[in-house]
């Protein structure tokens, strides 16, 4: 008889984005005349940049053609995409092109890549985090039940809270799979590059391997904030690094991005073995995976020419110009406030511990405005609020405007 | 301390199109004037329907612009693609939108469906078959160790072979996930509506999953043969159907496929109580996915117009005329060869229980044609030999030409 994989019933349904629909919603229903602004939006909202769309519309001419028909493509990607991703992401940091594996974007390789693990392996995440790295684990078996926190038994949480500065100190119990995510999402706090060599230096010393999601990564504006965990001497043994041309070029609808697995990265194998991360992945794709659309990693390849990527840092500098308009209009009301520099994301730490849902009733009712309880982040987010950058100026103006009235 | 995942060390690497590329190399070496003939493609390789491009180029214009601009997708598919799939290709049989599941394609549906089920289901599949069915669940742990053959000491293996028709017998061993694919790769075969009954009688009877691999569909031009499974009275219970828009519209570069489950099909969980696999297919997806891209769903969605429907039939008829005269060529030289007929794979029964890869190194020697020995697709087909209809008609033409004066 078929049996069903238990540790699905140990996933909680997210209602976060169903509630804030309904009150949302609720409210709209009540406020028929008042606009209300969405400054919780995760998603971009400018078109594709030209370069991307003339690659696109070059790529989709020639599947019309007998000649310039491609079908299958590479399960790993294209050469011509891995090479310019290693020359133009990668310069000096020693990642080679079959190092870089391109997909469909950073969700699902973050989602695959631990199946390339034992199911024993300790995780260990940070608290406030994006969900997925809890829930892909819970699926296959490391997170066992939850608690009326949210917070999965097997599962190891490091706190990233005003009280360390957002950067969690590392695990008191011994972790083997290590999940980090800088620029942050949901915070919007990035590490220096002594903060993040602390990480890699745990890694190298208890076998541990690191998930580093640099999707991210364009928004760093700082100088000295690094880009890639490769900046990290030691890295290239104990970390993978998921990209994504999602925020950094707008294809949240179009869907490319890629997982690095330097060759120098093992676990543990039954016999001793070392297992070669690299080898694994590629089987997993070529397995598992068909590969990314052609067309789409042509439009790929043009995010890293010059005018390409002149035009997506372009939408990227007003993201985050709208993204510190919405930091200082926090701050003006007397609250701490993080992210917004090198991140879409603001992190607004709330009043006396205010509730992270009572504020998000309090902004919608007295300015019509719409963020993010961080409380659907992990517990740690719960007297936080996450707003981004990713909405029209012309909103930032007014719900700049409209929070100069808030009393709180 | 990271652990790797032990059960890919029973994945046994296939040297199977390596060592075909390597054989094709070294005749080419050999016979510099010689033009090679490729019948053993399993790819298309027709441009894109004419209605399909400009669904293409509207969607991509659409990115290029603000109103137009799409973000993120829903992770399960877009409703316009779903309801048509739901009216095109399920008329009738009871199959609603919100069991239809947009993917990347049939391979990743295949190769993750597994991941809703305990990893102690004892999974059947033919031999031949389509490798990735036994591979996607070694890795999940359902395999054991290879023999000599290849074949895994904890799947349960069904014969299709000349002796029963390529109708594999009902398994003697209990089956939990049963994996069928019809139009068949690599044999060309179809199941009647009686025959693919006796299937869900059984599931049904055993508690069992079937995954029904109905990527070929298309190719379907006899009456009365079951192009969905669900065609078949209780199939709505107890299986979930994979289609693919790679063969039938010429999409393996473009990406596109779809599972179809449906509310009613369920397995056991842990407490009893059945656990339904839409559900769980939702949130897997969810998590792990982020949907097709919106340009890929329009396209995919121009198929299903009359238009589009017309012009990808017509490619499809002309891959069915050159696999009907690759079968004719072959049944000249007095060999018993099935497939062809609805389906683009052709399945040549050697002479004399010839091997496989003799045939392959005979073939390629006197006629310069090559095709893929039946031994890659499991220790039944060594005796067999597939060629497939996606060539060019015109080196069809010149292949059967040669074939004419080929000597067994």
């Amino acid at each position: 008889m078929a049996l069903g994989n238990a540790n699905y019933l140990h996933i909680r349904s997210s209602y976060l984005f169903s509630e804030i629909a309904d009150r949302v919603a609720a409210y709209a229903a009540g406020n028929p005349g008042k606009r209300i602004i969405r400054l919780g939006i995760g998603d971009v909202t400018r078109p594709l940049a030209p370069s991307v769309i003339a690659a696109l519309q070059k790529a989709v001419a020639e599947q019309a053609t007998l000649q310039g028909f491609r079908g299958y493509g590479p399960e790993l990607g294209y050469d011509f995409l891995r090479e310019v991703i290693a020359r133009d992401a990668f310069a000096g940091l020693g990642v080679a092109p079959d190092e870089i594996f391109i997909s469909d974007g950073a969700k699902c390789d973050i989602g695959n890549f631990q199946e390339l693990l034992d199911e024993r392996c300790r995780v260990a995440i940070t608290d406030p985090v994006y969900p997925v790295y809890a829930d892909v684990n819970v699926m296959a078996g490391r997170g066992g039940a939850a608690d009326g926190s949210g917070r999965f038994a097997n599962i190891i949480y490091m706190r990233a809270t005003a009280d360390n500065g957002f950067a969690p100190d590392l695990p008191e119990e011994r972790a083997d799979i290590i999940y980090l995510c800088y620029p942050n999402n949901p915070t919007g706090t990035v590490l220096t590059k002594d903060q993040l060599k602390a990480w890699v230096d745990y890694a190298r010393k208890v076998d541990a391997v690191i998930f580093f999601d640099a999707a991210y990564e364009a928004f760093i504006r700082e100088p000295g904030i690094p880009h890639s965990i490769y900046e990290i001497d030691g890295a290239l043994d104990v970390a993978v690094e998921f990209r994504s041309y999602s925020k950094s070029a707008g294809f949240t609808g179009l869907r490319c991005g890629y997982a690095v697995v330097p060759q120098t990265v093992t676990a543990k194998g039954p016999d001793g073995k070392r297992m070669a991360l690299n080898g694994l992945w590629a089987r997993r794709q070529a397995t598992k995976y068909n590969g990314c659309p052609y067309i789409v990693q042509r439009a790929a390849e043009a995010a890293h020419t010059p005018q390409g990527k002149a035009e997506t840092a372009s939408v990227i500098d007003l993201y985050l110009a709208n993204a510190m308009r919405i930091k200082a209009a926090f701050e003006k009301l007397g609250l701490a406030v993080v992210g917004g520099a090198n991140a879409p994301y603001v992190w607004v730490q709330l009043p006396d511990k205010m509730d992270s849902w009572d504020f998000f009733s309090l902004l919608l009712e007295k300015a019509g405005i719409v963020g993010t309880p961080g409380a659907g982040f992990g517990p740690a987010g719960k007297d936080c609020f996450r707003l981004t950058g990713f909405g029209n100026p012309d909103d930032i103006t007014e719900a700049v405007e409209r929070l100069k009235g808030l009393r709180l």
